[in-house]
């Protein structure tokens, strides 16, 4: 083979997907056929990266939001020289390799964000873009332009489908993200068929209505309409960019092209042979020759291109050492030397006060404790600033040019919030929070549990967090939603008591960098628990003695919440009643159950069977720390509308049934 | 007061919300106060009801998306005639009143869905107009069209904002649902405050893009504006309709018209009292000149209306009289008579045949089975019919004028899929099932929560269960949707380990009217059991002894699904070793814990401790049967990308594993 021509670049990934895929016997090889002269251009004349540095800060962003087409991005990855030899393209879908059925983020070097469930890596995608922007906003200088990278997304009809593409459209087209470039895979095809019969949106028109730039009509197997399409792109100023590639799904296979039966098996041998003779392609499974990597290779225009940003950064510490500092700390993921310090400081200083407050209202204390010392902050809310308490003084629209921008109005849009905020976070150089009601983590829920698999430190806050939000009755009434968020794999849930427990909560959801944390917080007034130092510091163990009674206790109360009062004033009654009683609140049984075995039994001594769980949630959850022969006090029913007080009562979550339930016991 | 203008008619609405929230200390006026000429026009001289009997099926369907604004609702309900007396209006949001914080369909007559999570109600509405569609084509005759009415939908931005309009929207432009009528509340403002910095979609564009009509720039506060963009509805014959009304939040009121300070919070006794003079209002709080009150009364026309309508339906009953009797049957939501026969019949028949097949397989077949039987069965899956195997032979696309039309291909679309499945649950007439992976019930997962809250008897279809799915790897696996789904109150899960068990729990979900079912079904192979005649009785009941030891057994194994069979060769090895064992199946927790306390000690005898529990999702779940001192063999983490069987044991799911475990007891 001399030069290679365009397309025979590109059959170089349509054959290491479908040879992957027929290797595995599962997998789907028709949408990398279809989008590979697509990848070809934009991988090899546009996209700006360094294969021998994934982690190099100012790169492109590439996200394949149709993860489906995983091979796709292994191929690339692959062939431009990231660190994935062909070995583990031989491993596709295998136990242990790289190159898992959709593209994770923590198991290939060059997988930006974790894919698969349709729409989210679009969404990430537009967390991508906003971090650029609000980096570039925030350091760069004239001539000194150090944040200055693109956001490229590949997506399939399922992906513009699915609500959250709405929901992440729109804002990306209110901020006007320039920098983020989509291509829509536009080949008719989704898994039951053609999708004349239920995907008949004028999408062009569509995303028009959300202040974009559409590029209609682009052949997606024709490098010169692609480039078209590309430079309409790169000319934008204020407008996210949509090109429209007509595809054929499957393209080159005789048989299966243009069929839904490419979308998700292997060819088969007779279709993959016949595949080969369409195309011209002589090389066996997994063979690629050495002319057409060299026309992928990328790692030394990559290392070049690293090496005159580096450059460029240099001059920028020169004439800005203290921005240079600051971007290359948040770039890391690194926080200031002294916030630990801080924090604690601020954590003593709450508990000396011992303010009764709702927990929302402690939260958003904590927020303005600890945003100034952390200018990563990226907060914002789905249209609930005001109830969810996320504003706060240094709070800055992200819609505007301010070089301090921090804060997200996300609109009634709770889904593509979390999805962004999970961008933001991979993107690197900020820590986001995102914000609403607890019972509508629900409509985020993909989203959450992404930001545990993915993994991204993001931080989700939900407020209102039981029956005791009151009037608005039970369709704003959490009662499952804090049993379903821990059980998240990687997720960790805080149900803070009081103020205290709340300044802890917030700490810990910052200084955890491999995961996101869920804060919970109440609408009502929660009482200040009083503790020593040794108590405030085993809060961030997630459980721990509150309260405690002389030697071995007859029972033990465990709390958490708004319902850790109803377990202290139990305890009186029942230490009244000649009941030893502690009472353990346990903020976080996510990071309690992480403890050290010795530490568990500390808190909740095995031989200690008397026990009575208390939560304005679902009872069964506890059974995991109560046993069979304990009492818990939730509720496993709706909530009602009517002021809390009554509510509380209503469900019998009163200390008057714990008392009850320690004695039965 | 002579003959009441209609401002003075919207006024009553106007006054009875902000009252009933002053009263209430809590509540949304700001909504009522600008919709309220419109639904004035709306309710006055279109609507085609009778408050009388709110159950009449051929009524207009009136939907309030934006249920916040609850007190417009129950003020347009008390004004007409429904049974909401003056006292209830005065009882808003108080224990135990017909008049929730958020309107509610168990509640109140005339509430045709439990709104509040915004962004559903329109989807329900959808729902409920491909319902009329559907009927109306199966059933009506020239000149005999017993099905014919429209449903009109209150939306606001929050609406618009979220992911589910967009799914739900775009589906009712595909099946160009011309008697849908939607009324966006084009105000503004949402909680946050002016929309102009998170919300700058061209909604009317938007909807173009999606195939409705859109009628722009009514004026919301004029009856003649609002009575023409009605017209414009009314004449469509192919395409819903969106209605673009420009509205002021808080109309009348002199200092918070306009503003978000008049959304979600009482305006105030002074405001309030401004509010009167500046509206011309004369009468106290609760107080409705009779007048007044005549101008609104629809009882009378609605007797006539509905007279008339079954005037028309005996006519239609003396032509085709075995349709007319299927329509009555349909519309009670009665199954026929014998469908419970033959559901059994077909369940001993599946027994005697036991075949080892997947459940998902199992469903398909079932189907098959029961489908025929019931003509109401409306199915669908969001583009995954064959993994979730839900088409049948019988399946017809609802796309289509098909007079038996009773499939959706929802397309990828989750959320939207279920929320419309639940209005065509309500609307009469159909038992829908929707399904798509389990893992991306998570898209779904507050839809699934308000079939439960509703309830709406829907049936949600949940395939590749588990690690079983294989290759996809964690972003399709689910580990934790199981436990998180049987914790949504009065929502039944299902997770059968065969054929016989999946025919009992398509049975189970079609013969609770009360609620919806949740069937969870493999992608692999499941043995099947064998079992006497009063075991696949027993299935029904959730839980059972699937296998026994003679006398008391020493150690109880409880599992589902897929696991069950690792039970029972782990019976076969602990048996041998001198171990009585049982083994227990529980198909379903949530019937299970419903059982009488006799029959569950009959299953899990409490003196029995020695109890594994197996299941192939998070462990914490299963401790409320097995308790402290029992095992659970599951998995706690996210899954990963291989072989099935690989990654059973790589978990250590195994039957080796099981019997360790219980030998370690």
């Amino acid at each position: 083979m001399t030069q290679p021509t365009r397309r025979q670049l590109a059959n170089a990934i349509r054959f290491l997907a479908a040879d992957a895929v027929e290797t595995a016997k599962s997998g789907h090889p028709g949408m990398p056929m279809g989008m590979a002269d697509i990848a070809e251009v934009l991988w090899n004349d546009y996209l700006r990266h360094n294969p021998s540095n994934p982690h190099w800060f100012n790169r492109d962003r590439f996200v394949l939001s149709n993860g489906h087409g995983s091979m796709l991005q292994y191929a690339l990855l692959h062939l431009s020289g990231y660190d994935l030899p062909i070995e583990q393209l031989k491993l596709f879908r295998q136990l242990g390799s790289h190159t898992a059925g959709h593209p994770e983020r923590h198991e290939t070097p060059g997988v930006e964000t974790t894919t698969g469930p349709l729409g989210q890596g679009f969404a990430n995608a537009v967390g991508f873009a906003l971090a650029e922007k609000l980096l570039a906003q925030r350091f760069n200088r004239p001539e000194l332009e150090v944040v200055d990278h693109r956001t490229w997304v590949f997506m399939g009809d399922g992906c513009l489908m699915e609500g959250v593409s709405h929901e992440a459209a729109s804002l990306a087209g209110t901020w006007g993200l320039h920098k983020l470039v989509c291509f829509w895979d536009n080949n008719h095809i989704s898994i039951d068929g053609n999708v004349e019969g239920w995907f008949t949106d004028n999408t062009p028109e569509r995303f028009e209505a959300y202040g974009w730039n559409v590029v209609r009509d682009v052949d997606g197997h024709d490098p010169e309409s692609i480039k078209a399409g590309i430079e309409a792109a790169l000319s934008q100023s204020d407008k996210p960019t949509l090109i429209c590639c007509r595809t054929t799904i499957g393209f080159g296979s005789p048989n299966k092209a243009g069929k839904e039966s490419s979308h998700g098996a292997p060819l088969g041998k007779d279709e993959l042979e016949a595949t080969r003779k369409q195309l011209g392609w002589e090389y066996g499974p997994f063979e690629i020759p050495q002319a057409i990597y060299d026309g992928w290779r990328a790692n030394g225009a990559g290392t070049l291109r690293q090496a005159e940003w580096e450059q460029l950064f240099d001059k920028y510490a020169s004439q800005y050492p203290g921005e240079a500092a600051e971007l290359t700390r948040r770039s890391h993921g690194e926080l200031p030397a002294d916030f630990v310090a801080k924090a604690d400081a601020y954590i003593a200083q709450v508990a000396a006060e011992g303010p009764t407050i709702a927990s929302r209202k402690a939260s958003q204390l904590a927020i303005e404790a600890y945003a100034p010392l952390l200018p990563e902050i990226v907060g914002g809310s789905a249209d609930l600033a005001h109830s969810n308490l996320t504003l706060w003084k240094g709070s800055k629209s992200v819609a505007s040019d301010d070089a301090n921008a921090n804060y997200v109005y996300y609109g009634v849009r709770e889904f593509g919030m979390t999805a962004i905020a999970n961008g933001l976070a991979l993107h690197g150089g900020f820590i986001p929070f995102d914000a609403t009601f607890l019972v509508f983590s629900d409509y985020a829920r993909n989203g959450v549990r992404m930001s545990a698999l993915i993994p991204a430190h993001a931080i989700h806050v939900y407020t209102h967090d039981s029956i005791g939000l009151g009037e608005d009755g039970p369709t704003h009434q959490p009662v499952e939603h804090l049993a379903s968020l821990r059980y998240i794999p990687n997720n960790d849930v805080w149900r803070p008591c009081d103020a205290v427990e709340s300044a802890v909560s917030w700490k810990a959801a910052i200084t955890r960098q491999d995961g996101p944390s869920c804060l919970v917080f109440s609408r009502q007034n929660l009482p200040h628990q009083p503790r020593n130092a040794e108590q405030i510091a085993q809060i961030e163990r997630g459980g721990y003695v509150l309260a405690d009674a002389a030697g071995t206790p007859d029972v033990i109360l465990i709390a958490t919440g708004s319902e850790v009062s109803l377990a202290t004033e139990a305890k009186a009654q029942l230490d009244a009643a000649g009941l030893k009683t502690r009472v353990v609140s346990m903020p976080s049984t996510d990071v309690f159950l992480r403890q050290d075995a010795a530490y568990r039994e500390s808190v909740l001594p095995n031989a200690v069977r008397k026990r009575v769980a208390v939560e304005a949630g679902v009872t069964g959850f506890w059974r995991q720390f109560v046993g069979l022969d304990g009492a818990v006090i939730g509720i496993d029913t709706f909530g009602a509308s009517a002021p809390a007080d009554q509510l509380y009562k209503h469900f019998g979550i009163t200390t008057a049934h714990v008392v009850e339930a320690a004695k039965a016991l």
